[in-house]
């Protein structure tokens, strides 16, 4: 078997050491995770819209050919909370929710995303998820929580309400809150509250009552199930359906169907860049919780394959009635915390979910919406942190405006306008400060051969020597910048003979900033002044060798700058 | 007088100071650019697609005022071969040429670019221009040449001509070439190689038969004017208008109007990203033209107050019947060997102009539009200058990618897109060198305290500490790449106690890059390696010391990468 294929395929690694440990430490792992996931599916696809059987439908292929693909052993495929909704506000932008168009086009979009995905990893493209920095997304993140919570208050409430944006939300759940359904409120509330004490306050009661870790730990994960099942029965019970109380209602028995994305033109032009943004931040949170979880391991994630893993996870979804999918944080640290030791685990989950939808749907037809709603709030609102704000204010103020932009943008506009708008601030910004770099005059520490900057230590300097430090590569936009400091410098200081720009921090001289050094060599021996190098690095040197700047050099290259200090002194 | 409204109207400065000989100086250079800027801009009127008269009013008005608020001694504005092709192209899209729409829309142009350039210079944004890389514009000023030149054919052949793109332009000259008109192509041919001559061999001749160089200059400068007067004295004697020659016809005797651009919000909308291109553009033809002329007097150029300059100049061409103007090349080069000494020349010039709109324009009647095609023709052609592609190519592929975009782009596409796709792809070819550094494994070099790359160098190095030297800022696009980096070359070394992270080229450290450091610092802890850092420069270290990283971090921060070595020597 060659080695390429197996790159392309890990389960051809981890498949041919699978023995009978690890097959009970997935089946443990696997029946927990099912148990947490059948509401969690169920509310997902409430929140993208969509009939509540998608969700499961969407956690059974894309589960196992992730298994087949995907690099992590621990990482839990399935609908998650941020795409649901960006899926939501995409499709809700060009369809009715409900409609037979809205499902087909909830294909397409996980198509498109599937293939976005496969080819960003065939290409190696993986890079460009870099291009979201860490504070944007967890200003996306809990920008994004803040909505869905919003849009998920009129099912705790039993109310209509909708809007594109949280202000447009806020003000027609206000309008409607009159007409609010009280029996569904105490269930949505009750749910709620139940939710959220078994995620703070259930484990360590239990543990105070003596119970083992690992048992307060399934009950903890089963806390959702015993919501669902003791609120269903109520409504059962006391025929809360006829008292307004919405409900799931049938849901077909049925595998996993075969499906066809609407793969028209107009539709895949209207949801192209919606797949990309998804794909890129469905990537995004898939490969940090997967690089977190394989660290604890010590084991290998490559990005460009998890890139083709799911994106067959999603083609997975798109062909089955599903929805776009990703790496979810909570289920697969369930899976990694229950012991799951390879994609095997995943596989097991999926024929539970397969049970789940065959066998289990007829008994959630009295399950109210409302406790679906209370699962999502509980789930979303831990992701709601805006600590970042004020983390990112005391380190770095470009930092702080991008992750202010993109938390006001995604709250007033929506997600696709904030993290777009994110990403083209970091990257300005990020451009902005290389545009104006820090130069430093530096001078000798005494009694070592090492150069500071001359307003920060007591250093020496020879009045005849200007020694400049650039704190950045030399490039375009900075080029200009670099000739104005050194002509105001040197034009100000008549005893200067000699300026040494010493290099340690250039990365990079462009064919623009090579012009522009050209331009400095010539006026400064217009003046009389020779212009040397110092410490230029090996990458750089070999690209100026390419030109002829350095033969028309007025001065020489040092390999260290206390070289040139040494050679410049007596050369006044 | 307050400094500051000396700063905002430089006039204020030099005027106190004018003499007589500055006088005499600037009336001389006056009069030479004067007999150079007639058949100059009427050409540059042709070009934009507009009645020739606008060329002169666009030079009269805007010369006054970008010498009232201009900072460079020697700069003559007035319209100019590339920013007059953007200008047609823009306005080619939205009015046909020739009606009034077109006239005002021009207008509008002009108006939205003097807007454009004041605010750019009051909120200090000069800094913009420099996103467009040296090469980038060289590929763009080139592609532009080609382009000017290949639409002036139909006038030199008197055919009709046109097409959105270099392609169709050709096409559409080649369909029309049996129309050709033999006394037109006669009259343009012998026009342009004379005036290729005046500029190739006239001033050798002159001065091999004894002639003074400055007298021999002179000469060459009234060239064209020789070509203007000889072609319409021929079209008047031999009645060539009646055989089909085109000529300039009636032109109005009259002051530069007083006039009124379109200031509906639809026609604003739909110039306003053109009108962004075209300051931009102008502005860094104009400031580089400045820089240079300035350099060689050992004067100052301010970018933002240049900017407020230029914005005044197009505000006055905008309600003077002119259309967008910046700083030419030619014509500065001209005033500046003429011996201009202020701004002043450019006022005289402007009252040279302005008798020549009341005067001279009857003269001009019988003018074929062959000559001043012809006078664009060998304008341009100086531009032209393809070996950028060459070096570029030898020095930096990056680069070279960057210029053959911007040529291809704007040959097949236009200028707007061509120069949009040179900005946007040097921006993305940048980003994407920074995010996978060159990271150097460093050693000591004998008998200094100098480190460098142990692959170019024969240096020393201890087995159990890991010296590496980041050759980039650590930011967000490139922070994943440095810990997948270090976890690979440790993870594969076992005697490795200690990591150095060598950063006298890191000059920024933002906040996903701190969070990347803190991921390392505890990984690396659980395999029990040590996690140290040197030569953090002052800027990066003051932002690291608001933040814990410092106190949690395992290993020191030391000095120079030498303290480092000799410190962990020892420790094992």
């Amino acid at each position: 078997m060659s080695s390429n294929l197996q790159k392309y395929l890990p389960i051809l690694d981890w498949g041919r050491q699978y023995n009978k440990t690890a097959f009970s430490n997935d089946m443990i792992a696997a029946l927990i995770v099912t148990i947490m996931l059948i509401p969690q599916s169920l509310a997902y696809a409430l929140l993208a819209g969509l009939p509540p059987e998608a969700g499961l439908y969407a956690s059974i292929a894309p589960i196992i050919l992730y298994a087949i693909f995907g690099t992590s052993r621990a990482l839990a495929v399935g609908p998650v909370a941020v795409i649901s909704l960006m899926t939501a506000a995409t499709l809700g932008n060009i369809m009715d929710q409900g409609t037979m168009g809205y499902a087909i086009a909830a294909l397409t979009l996980a198509f498109l995303s599937g293939v976005i995905l496969v080819a960003m990893g065939v290409f190696r493209l993986g890079f460009l998820a870099n291009f979201l920095s860490h504070p944007v997304i967890a200003g996306f993140i809990t920008a994004s929580g803040v909505i869905i919570a919003a849009s998920q208050l009129k099912h705790i409430l039993g109310i209509n309400a909708s809007g594109h944006n949280l202000l447009e939300l806020v003000i027609s759940l206000w309008e409607h809150l009159p007409e609010t359904n009280w029996a569904t409120l105490i269930i949505g509330a009750s749910a709620t509250g139940f939710l959220f004490w078994v995620r703070k306050g259930m484990k360590p009661m239990l543990r105070a009552r003596g119970m083992s870790t690992s048992a307060a730990d399934v009950a903890t994960k089963a806390g959702p199930v015993a919501a669902v099942v003791a609120t269903t029965v109520a409504v059962w019970l006391f025929n809360l359906s006829d008292k307004g109380v919405k409900i799931v209602g049938d849901v077909p028995q049925s595998l996993p169907p075969l499906t066809m994305p609407d793969m028209s033109f107009d539709l895949i032009s209207l949801l192209f860049v919606p797949a990309l943004l998804i794909s890129i931040i469905g990537f995004v949170e898939s490969i940090s919780v997967a690089q977190t979880l394989a660290a604890k391991k010590r084991q290998r994630i490559d990005p460009d394959q998890e890139l083709i893993g799911l994106g067959a996870a999603n083609l997975g979804a798109a062909f089955t009635g599903g929805f776009p999918v990703t790496g979810g944080f909570s289920r697969s640290v369930v899976n990694f915390d229950a012991g799951a030791q390879t994609p095997a685990a995943g596989a097991f989950t999926a024929i539970g979910l397969t049970i789940a939808a065959v066998a289990l749907t007829p008994l959630i037809f009295f399950l109210p919406k409302a406790t679906l709603a209370a699962t999502i709030i509980v789930a979303v609102l831990s992701l709601v942190d805006f600590s970042i704000l004020k983390r990112s204010w005391g380190y770095s103020k470009a930092d702080f405006f991008a992750v202010l932009a993109t938390i006001l943008l995604t709250l007033s506009m929506g997600v696709e306008v904030g993290v777009t708008a994110g990403v083209v601030l970091s990257i300005f910004l990020h451009l902005y400060k290389t545009t104006k770099p820090h130069i430093a005059e530096v001078g000798l520490v005494p009694g070592s051969q090492h150069f500071r900057n001359i307003k920060r230590h007591d250093v020496q300097t020879l009045p005849h020597v200007l020694s400049l430090r650039i704190d950045e590569s030399l490039y375009f936009a900075n080029a200009k910048y670099l000739e104005d400091c050194i002509y105001d410098r040197v034009a100000t200081d008549t005893p200067i003979k000699h300026v040494v720009l010493m290099c340690s921090a250039v990365n990079e001289v462009d064919l623009s900033a090579l012009e522009s050094l050209e331009a400095i060599n010539e006026r400064l021996d217009a003046m009389g002044v020779k212009f040397h190098f110092s410490e230029i690095k090996g990458p750089v040197m070999d690209r100026l060798n390419r030109e002829h700047f350095l033969s028309e050099l007025t001065g020489q290259v040092f390999l260290s700058q206390y070289d040139a200090f040494t050679a410049l002194k007596s050369n006044m």
